[in-house]
């Protein structure tokens, strides 16, 4: 075999697990004894084509059991996707390196964007004749990757926003007032309601507690429902705690969020819960508090899945030996063998079969009347949030790592975009 | 002694272990054989008034080590202070209902308002000749009372604050882009800055880790020096974390989040950390994130400091002391007698002394150019967010009690506000 090096690369939102798949890709890459350097890239594929390699030699094995446990991505990631109209300029330019450093496998961490690329690099190579092999390593909160029962990176996004809905909503309980006091919180998910769906595990089965409304992008937001039910349970109970997935749409498709636009722009979801919460104050006169974790809720370390993080470093574990085995163009995806117990194993899906799709929740998994989930759904979700992983504590805080990579030198001249 | 039975109450907003207060104040009553019946108000001191009383008698053993360990005010809680213009009426409520219920005891939970609250019914007793003492419990997420050198229920909430900030911060430094990447997180503290303080202990002492910017109501918002740093850190690290106060204000005193008013037209704080994200956004062209962990910051009964809870434990035990030594119209304050090994312990201070009164940041922990918190600020904090204690886990979320009380039969016309 002509190359001998490995290259991992991560895009798109990270999580609080990404490191664990890439601390796995690192490890079994060095056990198989058939790779002779690993290298990240630095900032996902924008890295590759900048050609800013990190040597992973420089992990020893207590430096990459802490980058296991550290949430965020060590390497960077970036908001990239390889462009249709360049001609052929940014595929040839990724070649370009991979031949420079003599890498013979790549492995692309990310989510339906990512594996479009993986399938996208593959094909490529083919065309060539080049013998790169291109393996996805599966990942997002948002848990809308096709092919696989879950994401890695969900679990754990899952877990901490269904332990934030328990403790808030314990909190709103206690606060209740004549007038009645609205909870309202706003999680991430995109287009999908999976993370909005999580947090009805803080129910633990009983319709009166929290949450008691979940709002998702697969039902239709229907106004008069949603202020016809919060006054009926706070009429009730003195409070109603609200679950708003930033992704929600009226009727018409729009979103509710309150639109901003970058410089780029770049829509920027987010505004949804303090519209929704706003609603409900002025139609109803309810007192409101609101909370939107942000990226709180995608890099809790401190609060993992023990199962979520099992299966990141399956994932990553896993693709390497795809990779190794010449299986270009899958990823390792995730099975559900069984609910209770729950039993999981890893499986390739082909990248080109799956790339660019939307996985939402399923019809099953919401209520009737669009204003909450159902049994089921919670039923899939909750073995994903099981398992405990105390991260080690230094003075109070996680002790995660953090680092200061130098890049191998270039042998390319710079890239031009 | 005449009266028999001890009352607790608590009013104000709840916090991660404010039922650890509670559930040591009915161990140490039980504990002390003095005691016939221990009573909790429901919902705070409005339910003394309605005579809304809770026998503590139905929680055994197991059921108090639950409480002890379940965020949120077990016996709800209240926002109301009693009148000063309504002619005694409510005092002579008050005491009505003490007597009907052989309360010899009043033990009162609170922050400043409520220290008010006990000097004056101690008062009260002592102008009418009455046996009652009365005796406050501090606590508060805001650390703002006069007389202590902390207050439970701070140390919990600044060590997720803090964890939060740091785990958020390396997920924006995964996220740096072309344009700069801002994080903005909003806090509680009211007109004080100890909670935003808190997150710079997520730094670790090194200047160039998140939150980079600390912003508090004891220095001035000052919008160009703001900026002119947020640029200098971007520019620097392609990314940049902000620590943003709720109540931080203008030079010229007024508030820099948007106002919204409820029914009863209580201004609600909550909106500067977008106010200032969006100040950055449209100054500087960066694009930004922004989170408001609002109430899941002070529940967070997964991530307790084990020092907070130890404190939360001895002020109500202490409190049960002083209460039955007679001690009435004080409060068990904590005292630091060193920082480090830290050590610290109880002692009384009386509450008319400190009622009302609000501690805010000292002038040596804001930072000379007002834009974060000193050595000697972190210094203070640092012992405050130490020690784990786990809470038991079923089915990946804490195993956290909830109640649903029998208040005891009525000796008393309904209270008529």
């Amino acid at each position: 075999m002509r190359h001998q090096n490995l290259l991992y690369a991560h895009s798109g939102g990270v999580t609080a697990v990404i490191n664990a798949s890439a601390a796995a890709v690192v490890a079994a890459a060095r056990a198989s004894g058939r790779v002779d350097r690993v290298f990240a890239a630095w900032r996902g594929i924008v890295g590759v084509l900048e050609e800013a390699l990190v040597d992973t030699a420089c992990l020893d094995e207590a430096a990459l059991a802490r980058l296991a446990r550290t949430p965020g991505g060590a390497f960077g990631s970036c908001r990239f996707d390889l462009p249709h109209d360049d001609g052929g300029k940014a595929m040839d330019r990724l070649f370009e390196v991979f031949d420079a450093h003599d890498i013979g496998w790549l492995l692309y961490n990310g989510g339906n964007g990512s594996m479009d690329a993986v399938a996208r690099i593959q094909a490529e190579a083919a065309r060539r004749g080049h013998a790169l092999v291109c393996v996805g390593v599966p990942k997002t909160v948002d848990n809308d990757i096709v092919g696989t029962d879950c994401c890695p990176g969900f679990g754990s996004a899952a877990r901490y926003l269904a332990t934030s809905m328990l403790e808030a909503g314990l909190d709103t309980a206690s606060m209740v007032g004549s007038k009645g006091s609205v909870f309202v919180m706003e999680v991430m998910g995109r287009n999908t309601g999976w993370l909005a769906a999580a947090t009805a595990l803080a129910a633990q089965g009983d319709p009166e507690r929290a949450p008691h409304i979940v709002l998702v992008p697969e039902a239709g937001f229907d106004e008069a429902a949603l202020l016809a039910r919060v006054r009926e349970i706070t009429e009730r109970l003195g409070y109603c705690a609200v679950t708003v997935a930033e992704g929600i749409r009226r009727p018409d498709g729009s979103l509710l969020m309150e639109k901003s636009r970058d410089a780029r722009g770049y829509v920027q979801l987010g505004g949804a819960g303090l519209a929704v919460a706003r609603l409900i104050n002025e139609r109803l006169g309810y007192k409101f508090h609101w909370a939107i974790p942000d990226y709180l809720q995608r890099s809790a370390g401190h609060w993992l899945s023990a199962t979520d993080r099992a299966q990141a470093e399956a994932v990553g574990r896993v693709a390497v030996e795809y990779a190794l085995a010449g299986k270009g163009g899958t990823m390792p995806a995730i099975r559900r063998l069984r609910d209770a117990p729950y039993r999981w194993d890893v499986a390739p899906v082909d990248t080109a079969a799956v790339a660019n799709l939307e996985r939402g929740l399923p019809d099953g998994f919401v209520r009737a009347d669009g204003l909450h989930v159902t049994a089921a759904a919670c039923d899939y979700m909750r073995p994903l949030i099981e398992g405990e992983i105390a991260p080690p504590v230094v003075a109070g805080l996680p002790d995660y790592g953090r680092w200061d990579w130098a890049t191998v030198a270039r042998r390319l001249p710079a890239w031009q975009a």
